[in-house]
This record gives structure tokens, C-alpha cells and sequence, in this order.
């Protein structure tokens, strides 16, 4: 029997059994072949983060009929390459990286391991998309996303990507979704980012946390612009980060030493 | 006494104790004032992860005048962050990654740490340059490096750096060096990415490794293409990651759902 059904492989970085990816397994289980290779537990803030100090390994989790789930050590990157080197039996016709419990849109698509994902597929050339809820709750309410969501991974297999791209897709955390917008990365900046606490013999120790400020607040063609007006934000995003026109620039700095 | 030199904050991705960043204080010592906040050690391929399931603290190392070196139990992004919240005096005139043990041309900018540093940097607004070299060794020889080094920091500080804007910076492994070339990022792919030990128990363990394939091995522009034909090649970055092109071809998509 020929399977006719496209092959996803998906992934995420808050663990495999995080709500997030819970919710896309359902929601895509049907219409689509699933290989699922996640992070044994939570890994936020990975970015494209790889691991050579220490070899990786995975586990399986469950299989059934056209669903099959993997727990890997490493990070969302680690996941996605494993997965493309030994688990899969042919190249995926998409990579999905979430729903991530959190806001990836703006500059956060550096630091997101949701987004690593994404990259990391878009690097081996194949279309790979990542979906965010701006909603960090660990029992997070993702269902007013999902008819979105199917929509796009449709209409992405459909019309594809054009190599070196990817999209970077987040959700806003309302009920009342006004439609998709297509943005682009918001200029922003995270600020007061530590919390200390006091320690008695040394310097203490800080936790990460921040506020974000968006630099261009009024800007409507932005991602987080659309996130906080109810719309669906889809940044198409690329793996290409050269500076073309600061290149130019530089060819005419003097150079001598 | 007003103190006119300009203050470096300097960070890598291989630890304090790395010969990379201890041959990159030697050489920027006299001429600048150093604030080194480095992790405690190796991070490599750290990309920009950012560390929130644990606190981070960090610790003097060596403290003379002009030159104070912390090391960090975060990742290279946590230093440069941490740093620029509760170390440094006033805004660094610029922050610099390195001297990576290893190649970060190409593709290879989304995996790195040191290029992680210079991403924060830069999304905090401030003039970042990563520097690496093309050998992984850890006594490699970064002598001929130093003079082109010198100038990219002396002639960065004058230019300056457009906002959103940094440097990606790679020697060819090479003590003949034809020169500077101001390059774009290589489109290549890594391959074959791990190596399988066996278990008696489980599916076996995983070490990434791998070889770099360049998809373009003759366009001259490339950073790629510089190194291997023994020139300094400067990658000017940017955090904006956007797929403008993409973004005006897929508002034309159906988005009925």
C-alpha cells in the first residue's frame, strides 16, 4: 500500500509532554503522517543550541498507525538533526516546531528553541514553519488556534517556500481572532532582565526574567503590532543574516594596516 | 582622573581560561579598557540560548588596571546580559566574541556562541564583532591574526555600526594572509552529522560531528570562499531576519479558512 498522506516531523522545546505539542499531534493526526522527535523535558530559551561535549540519544515513546513519538537528550536542534540523520524513512515534507507555551515573535525569534527548530529544518532545505502561543501557562487554551493552524500548514504545503526560508508564526492569546497578518520582526529590546537574590559568601545569584520594550510601537506591519491587535502574526524569517547594505558600506572603510 | 580609553566588554563561547580570549586581552589591553565575562567553561555551539530553568551567578577571576575578568555559570548570551546589568560601569564602546577556537563563516552563525554574544550585543544597541579562527585546536596559533584584529576594533570604533547591525569575523587558519574581503554569508549545509556507538541495551548513543558542504564553492562574495583562499573575512550581520521577499509573495496566498 502506497502512503499518500505528507510526512511531518515535529518538534518543540518545552518537552514531549508539554500541552503545546500535545494539541498539534491531535490536530494534525488525521490528514497528515506524524514523527514526532522532542526533548525528553523542557528546553526554553535553546535557540539553535547543539550538543558536542556529550553524545545524544533518544527513546520511543509511543507508535501507532501513522504516528510515531520519539524523547531525545538534546536540544530542539539536536531533535530535528537526529531525526532527519536516523529516524525518519524519507525527507519530511514539512517541519513544525511546537505550539510553544510563549511569545516567539519580535526578537525572540533568537533566543527561541522553537524557532531553532525552524531554522535547523529550513537549513537542511526542507519548508519547516513554528507555532507560538503568547501564552506561557503550562494548561494554556491553544484551541481557538488550531483552524489557523491547519490553515497554514496547508496552504504552505501547498504553495511551498522558496530555499533559505521559514516562517515564524505566533498566536495571540485571545479568543476573538480578528484574521493573519504577514509582518515583519519587530524592533524591540528585553530590559531589567535579572532578579537577584543574596547569597551570604559571594556575589548572589540572578534569575533570568525582563520586561519587553517594543521600540516601534505604532509600527502595523510589525509582528507584535499584529499579536497585540488579536491578529495572527506570520513572519516569514530567513536563515541568510548577511547586512547587504552595510556590506557595501565597509568595502569603502580604509583597510590599511 | 577622566579615563579617555574606550571600554571593551569581551566574552567567548570556549571558557575564560580558552587561549583564544586570553591571546585577545593580550592584545587589546594597552590600548583599551577590558571587562572580560566569560563562561566558566566550554559553551560551544551555544548559539544564543539563554538560561531560565536555573539561576546563573558569576565570580572574579583577576582584577588589575584596566582589565577585570569574571567567569559565568551561564551561556555566552547570559554573560553578555548579566554583564551589561550589574558588571560593567557605563555601556561598552563595544562588545567582542572571541577569538573563537574554530570557524563561524556560513551557515555556522546560527550554531555559534561567540556570534551569540555579538546578537546580544547588538540587540542591545551596542557595536559587536565576533572574531574566530579556523582551527578548533586548543593552542592554536592566533599571532597573524593580531594586526587585522587591531584594525577591525580601531576602525569599527570610528565607523561605527548601523543599529541592528554587527560583525562576523573569521581568519583563514593561515599565517599568509592576503588581506580583508567584506563578504556575504555562504549558503551550505552540514552532513553526515553523527557518529553511532552501540548499546547493549537501547538504540545506541549519538555524537554530532559531520562534514560542511558548501552550496556555492565559487562565489566569490562569500565568507566561505575568503577563508579558503586565505583572506580575513568580515560578514556584516544583521538581527533582523525577516524574508521581506517572501513576505510580499505571501500576502497573495488564500487565507480563507
Amino acid at each position: 500500500m502506497v502512503n499518500s498522506k505528507p510526512l511531518l516531523l515535529l518538534s518543540n522545546d518545552d518537552g514531549y509532554q508539554a500541552k503545546g505539542i500535545n494539541v498539534l499531534i491531535e490536530a494534525l493526526h488525521d490528514e497528515y503522517d506524524l514523527i514526532v522527535v522532542a526533548p525528553d523535558g523542557p528546553r526554553s530559551g535553546a535557540s539553535c543550541a547543539i550538543t558536542s561535549a556529550v553524545p545524544v540519544s533518544y527513546g520511543t515513546v509511543r507508535q501507532e498507525e501513522g504516528l510515531s513519538i520519539y524523547k531525545c537528550s538534546g536540544t530542539p536542534v539536536d531533535c530535528v538533526k537526529l531525526a532527519l540523520h536516523t529516524i525518519v524513512p524519507r525527507v519530511p515534507d514539512l517541519i513544525i516546531g511546537g505550539i510553544n507555551h510563549g511569545d516567539n515573535s519580535s526578537v525572540n525569534v533568537h533566543y527561541s528553541g522553537t524557532m531553532g527548530i525552524v531554522i535547523e529544518g529550513c537549513l537542511k532545505g526542507i519548508p519547516s514553519i513554528g507555532f507560538s502561543l503568547c501564552n506561557h501557562a503550562a494548561d494554556a487554551d491553544f484551541s481557538f488556534t488550531l483552524p489557523f493552524l491547519k490553515k497554514i500548514v496547508k496552504s504552505t504545503l501547498e504553495n511551498g517556500l522558496p530555499y533559505g526560508t521559514c516562517l515564524n508564526v505566533n498566536f495571540p492569546d485571545s479568543n476573538e481572532i480578528k484574521g493573519i497578518r504577514i509582518c515583519r520582526q519587530t524592533d524591540g529590546v528585553w530590559i531589567n532582565e535579572f532578579a537577584h537574590c543574596e547569597h551570604p559568601r559571594n556575589k548572589g545569584y540572578f534569575w533570568l526574567t525582563g520586561s519587553y520594550k517594543n521600540l516601534e510601537p505604532s509600527a502595523e506591519e510589525t509582528d507584535h503590532w499584529a499579536l497585540e491587535h488579536d491578529y495572527v502574526a506570520i513572519t516569514p524569517t530567513q536563515i541568510d543574516m548577511t547586512a547587504y547594505g552595510l556590506m557595501e558600506k565597509m568595502k569603502s572603510w580604509d583597510w590599511s594596516l
